[in-house]
């Protein structure tokens, strides 16, 4: 199987150019974009609000289709925010994968919501 | 300059088994997985929501470190959420990215805040 | 029983003395509030994200106290964003729940998650 | 003047009886209704999510009656959650005011955005 990979540098370079074809490099400022990018994790909510788990998994074409549009636009917005902030996406993603095995070792956490669960944090 | 590329199948195997170790697949449905990656979302927002624009521009190194992880945090729910439905992010942000060429043609949309914005569809 | 009511009008006089006695006013403008509103909304989730629905409606003390405590902040937010924009929530409530009987008629709607779900938005 | 307030007891009622009318009470859950509210937070963002912090203090009519159209939407939901899970709103935000006030003392926080901020709690 070969690998997929997302290419960040050709995306920021698109996501850059279709900003400044349209002059939109005002509006792409990291305030901005820390709320467009939540806003579509919103529109990613309402697509499971009303399912249950099972339905969760078992999305018809179409809402799969939806899904992905929406994945997308997260994935977009996260790409620019970290293009205009100058964060390296594939580094800081390492960085955070080392956090959560120190902050979740195996033995503790095995198979425990609990501890896995924001709850414990109040 | 070399591309900066994130190995998709990669960061999938790596969540996948940090999920299994500690028998979290459970947890891992698209929606809950939806509502983990919508509230790092929130966290990121609220790394920006006293912030001036300009002050958003002009962030400290202790501040960027949190945005990263941030980033990271839905950069890796998202890859996980996309992984659980077989979902290619690539083509996702590629056919996406087309759509979005197709609703805001340059001409209409130049320096156009209005066009661009979600006042417009209600 | 006693019918419960919210003052709103004391509860907005309480927030902006608190703004004030903080010399918080500068942030509290509409853009930054519905920022902390929606990351208030987002702690809401953490705390639901990996239960299952049946979970969800068996909390314990503390957790109930959680929810409470973030419902408060999100109604916070809600009547501080309304009280800036001189928005009247009692009529802004009746004017929706006016709409959405229109939007979702009794004999079209009943029992139907479909009609009900944003799927069919798309 | 007089006091404006929300009569929660006829709300509840009101949108109990909307989901009954309809057979939506199994979607009615406290996930799901964290996620919907949630959904329409991300919706109140997208209103103000290209606008200035001056552009956000001076919205036109149209753009004012769809902010109070979401600001509806948070708050049903939050009612109706709350009613859900027999949490009395008014003795929660009575309770939040007072920990935000033990929590941000006068004296400590004045006109200070960093003490304000989350950047603070990492």
């Amino acid at each position: 199987m070969k690998a997929e990979v997302l290419d960040l540098t050709e995306l920021q370079a698109q996501l850059a150019q279709f900003a400044a074809d349209r002059d939109w490099e005002i509006y792409h400022n990291p305030k901005n974009l820390s709320m467009a990018l939540a806003g579509e994790a919103g529109e990613l909510l309402e697509l499971f609000q009303w399912k249950n788990i099972e339905e969760s998994q078992q999305l018809s074409t179409t809402e799969k289709e939806n899904v992905a549009d929406e994945l997308a636009d997260i994935l977009l917005y996260t790409v620019r925010l970290a293009d205009r902030l100058q964060i390296s996406l594939p580094a800081a993603a390492a960085n955070k994968l080392k956090k959560n095995a120190a902050k979740y070792p195996v033995e503790k956490s095995r198979g425990n919501a609990l501890k896995y669960n924001r709850w414990q944090k109040s």
